[in-house]
């Protein structure tokens, strides 16, 4: 866009507006297909709701809600379909998640694709004959990599009130004390308890889960949760709780780096504009954050209200043994011997924030991190970042199979 | 495809059929919508609903025909949208087409869209307070080109059931002596009359409508119609008659050249499996026989039940004077002074049919068409080619406006 | 391109010509190649020159005869490369082709590249240490494929004259009577003997050398052959013989099939407009015929100097046994049993060139096709087309290797 | 590229090379295009040769140093010809660029394109009767623009050994008194002493002729010169002086931003294997450093010889007022006031590089330049960064004609 154009004044009162687009058309499910949807359910030992973005796109969480709570179904978000139902909620079996999806008997996608990050819906992650149901608002995806049992083409929203309908006509609840609920809150309670051993650790430098337990701790209800990284990401997910929907953004299907900033950027722009005290949250991978920290400039330049955290494990990936790169961060040479999937030891991203005019802070145990938090949520004036240093070889908690090993839990 | 696989020979027992697609899924439009649509269409003084080859892909020719009848509705067919209701429907009005489309303030688009055949929906062809109701498949098509009163995304078999039943709670009838059934029957009567006036002239060279007429005569019910050329497919979709759904095939949206022949052996193929005595006739200007006439090979090498019409003025479109080319006919060489967007005059297309051992007729005379077509519909054994000389300079009749001239009435 | 645009009549001396570009540049070698080079050459035991469509584009044609008569050196065309040195010069090797490329240790490509029909300068169809030398006006193509010893960039005429210049400060020829030249020589009898042989043969139906042998008798001097198909281009390129360069026009480097009856009207406007009796001959295998045989309507409609050979042998191309053939052909009904890579039996296509005015002929014997070739030639007030039918099983003769298939000696 | 596959260890030994690519193959330009372009040169009482960055790949730059001195000719670099013959010498025009181009009448192109860098070769720019020579390698950009008259098609070193053999053959000597070296050489001394005008302002902010002024004195005479920017590259272009070839790198003939880091990190890796004290200078606008500023974490990660210059105006481009720009930097909040081609105002860029380890200098005044400078060059243990604090309407010296503007003298 030419300068000229971008530095152009014009009289507002000369501005016209062109006629808008029509809203997005609605379509319905074929109503003998919602009815045998219904009965399958309906049949099911153990069922599973799974709750994607498309079901936030059609802004369906009242509806979703409902159907959870009348039929009291175990559910399971997609990372961008947090919050479409709050993480908290007695029916979210996103700590079982390996649980729920492998041993389910009827799955019902909405507004869920099976792509890689639902492993593509095949064995071993899922029973071989496990019935899917999918709820979509595009026919192209019916079908896509399973056959499913049945198929609901329409709007996300309009079609849940369709099963909710048929679950007026003919009340049905699955009962709470089943064996696989009984299963999955068994799996819950159990990674919560292994999440919460590792969090609290009290060696350092702190590992993933000691950091995300205190940053949940204070994460404001209403804020926005940016996110990209591997590890940073995919375990931030798991374990930071979302209670609105649309209010998670991260690296998406593809998993595409570099976008965290302008994300956290675009969702301070809006909230600024919509609540005074409302908050952008965006937890970087170090990795991460280099793809694009030049925008802190952006965000110091505006004022937006971003808390910027870098979880620092100094790029690390694998293969660098631990007294190597010990003896690497004290040479503060990084010339010779740095592998190249490490970055600089002990960079100080904060003074990169700094530069700029906003807060920065160095964190390296639990109680600089809440306090350091504690101070860049009170002063809503200034953008923050927390530089957070963690142990190189961090790695998440020993996982049931290898094939878990790329997963979130 | 190499030739060593197109020759393999297999086991039949031994061929592996993969799973098919599911059949596709069918969606509904929302239930405000369709009541706001017959609100919209009780309301109206001139109603028009248009049926468009999305009609005929979605099989809604039952569901079609009962809304047309229950409300009395008038009708348009698109090309390849006809005989989703017969042509000979007294609600059909193809003869009063451009006074259909210029004065209706209610238009119910099934499978339809404003393109280019439908002139955009745009004035002067169109009321520019004219009131769209789109039922379409595709979400995206919905608001292209005009904003519609009202949208129904859907399966327009399944839409039309919808709209159906609002018609059942509460019935309504267009009443079948309103002003605009006047006007469009007596637009439909006149041009009915003009046309068979054009069909009755005796002089020679035959016009377009004098051989479209004779062609109409003899056509099967049952017949594939597939035509191809610019005039020769205009005033042949004017004039040619569907009783059926899914028999006509075109030039299409695009208006893609070459691909009469093409479709003419695909059509045969079906036809042929499917009923020993169905035959598709293909109605061809010179120009367009000339893209692939050398298909004529494969119709004759498996004995395909095709009756190819080349309705034949010498590639004559405009700007040669008929003396001139009288004298280029006689001179028989034609290498001199041929402009640019003539053929050969007399060519002999036929022989090409003969020269692969099918019957080929040369004819001039309305007697030796009648008498051609007679024979060439009782040989199922052979496919023919009809070689129809007609008038170089034959144009339509005279149409209304200048804007009209590339229109099909 | 409009019609009103196409039909457009405009006043000569109203036509502004813009200015041409600018003359191709010309670039010559680097000297101390062109000396390398010749030293190269020197050196050879077996040399060898390769003139490809490249020597034809630069009009190469006088330098290249000089250096090849100076040096006696033997030289082989490519398919479009043939008359750049006329395909009778003594120092051609055309019929030894595959003894000629397998056995030299020196071969110079003046414009022609190591793709597929050159084998990709590999063996086994060449030594493994043969030495390369190109000639090429392209830099990107020196080193495709293989690592040459010497490489010539420039254009080709005028690197050939810089090697002629090596050879005339010192002059160098090589031995006519080596055992290389022997046993070109040798090959090139035995190949052309067999050759005669399968010509001389007089059961019917004709074999393809047969054929291939009358037309070469008859052949202009100074025509355009343009060729298409499979064995019909690869033996017609054997045995019809180039005499200019720039005179053959074939389905090219990646044997585009459709193009031969475009080629023909091409070579053939220009014909006409630049000497009244030159004549274009179109050799055509049936297959590659039906591509575009609707093509015959515009040279006769301009009334073009166009012989049409189709050599026919059904569309057989293998797999066919003799006798279901025969039996094929004679009950006239090729819908059931034709395999799908056969065309019709005994198709008429002369009746096809007859049908828009032109001369037909369908022979069936040697007597036949001299008879009918020598009125065609005869007739310039009509172009003519010649159905020549041949055993459909005909192959060409046995070859050495199983490698050599595909290749065209 | 996978992680694996980057950290992989291979043992040294059995790593393969394989064949490196033939070296370029050289060809050259026509004897007597060459024998022409030497007479049309002969005869140019206003001659100018332009060297590119072609003749720069060519390494060209002994023949070119040669041609210029033995026939005394004027001769102007390309933004990254600069350096062929090195800019200090007494027979380059740069400083008289305009002046130049415009009065010019025999132009010799040496791998120099009329792109928009060169004002595509036309009035005003250039005498409407200008002869070109093209000296390029490339066939295809001969003729581009204008209608040269002469071309040599042919490598640019070996192009220039020719002309020069054409010069040694007839001898021949631009005179140095001429009325053309006159003009051309009072209007570089009027420019420098323009230049030397701006360059000696003390008011502060500085402006750009002072910082450039100060960073030529110091510039080391092998250093890499990285530079990208709008006023920054385009001034620093007519300042900062070039005496190797291939030394320069900017943003080339399409101005893409966000190459300067990459540019320097790839230089500095270059620099730091060939000699211990080679330097990369980097001399970034602060808005082309914000396109990938956080590159200095690689830079100090691996401790590589750049000196980074960010010339920092705020990003102003125009349009804001100086007292507005005032308030805006005392007030230390941009969010509501900045226009969007602003940048923050004093952004500390120098903390950037500190955070990461590097050393980083804020300064202000032509002393502190000097000092920051002098430190810079002479660590080099350690990356800097050099925080240059301009007149944020720092323009460039009063231009002749409006079309002036966008150059670079």
């Amino acid at each position: 866009m030419p300068a000229d154009l971008v530095d152009l004044q014009v009289d507002v009162s000369a501005v016209k507006y062109v006629e808008r687009c029509l809203p997005p058309p609605i379509s319905l499910a074929e109503a003998s297909a919602v009815h045998t949807a219904a009965s399958v359910l309906r049949k099911a030992t153990k069922p599973l709701l799974i709750i994607g973005k498309g079901a936030a796109y059609a802004r369906a969480e009242e509806s979703l809600r409902k159907l959870v709570e009348r039929c009291r179904l175990p559910f399971l978000p997609t990372p961008m379909g947090k919050g479409v139902i709050p993480d908290n909620h007695p029916c979210c079996v996103g700590a079982a998640r390996s649980r729920a999806l492998q041993f389910a008997d009827v799955i019902v996608l909405f507004g869920a694709r099976l792509n890689w990050i639902l492993h593509f819906g095949l064995p071993p992650r899922y029973q071989p004959d496990v019935k899917f149901i999918q709820v979509d608002i595009c026919a192209e995806e019916l079908g896509n990599n399973v056959r499913p049992a049945v198929t609901l083409l329409g709007d996300i929203d309009a079609v849940t009130k369709q099963l909710l309908e048929e679950f007026e006509k003919t009340p049905w609840r699955y009962p709470s004390v089943s064996g696989w609920w009984k299963s999955l809150r068994e799996k819950t309670d159990h990674n919560e308890a292994a999440s919460k051993e590792l969090a609290s650790k009290t060696s350092l430098p702190m590992n993933y889960y000691t950091v995300f337990h205190h940053i949940r701790e204070q994460l404001p209800r209403d804020c926005f949760v940016v996110s990209e990284g591997a590890n940073t990401m995919d375990i931030g997910r798991t374990v930071l709780q979302n209670h609105l929907p649309r209010h998670r953004l991260d690296a998406g299907t593809f998993g595409t780096m570099g976008v965290g900033l302008g994300f956290a950027i675009a969702a301070a722009v809006v909230a600024k504009d919509r609540s005074p005290g409302q908050r952008v949250i965006c937890v970087e991978g170090d990795s991460a954050f280099g793809f694009s920290g030049m925008e802190v400039e952006t965000i110091c330049r505006y004022g937006l209200p971003v808390v910027l955290l870098v979880v620092n494990n100094n790029g690390i990936y694998q293969g660098l043994d631990a007294d190597a790169w010990k003896a690497l961060a004290q040479s503060g040479d990084a010339s010779t011997a740095v592998p190249p999937v490490c970055l600089l030891p002990n960079a100080h991203y904060e003074q990169v924030m700094m530069a700029f005019g906003g807060k920065g802070y160095f964190v390296e145990t639990p109680e600089e991190l809440q306090e350091s938090l504690r101070q860049a949520l009170a002063d809503t004036a200034k953008p923050s970042l927390i530089n957070i240093m963690i142990e190189p070889q961090a790695t998440r908690k020993a996982q049931d199979f290898h094939w878990l090993t790329r997963s979130n839990l």
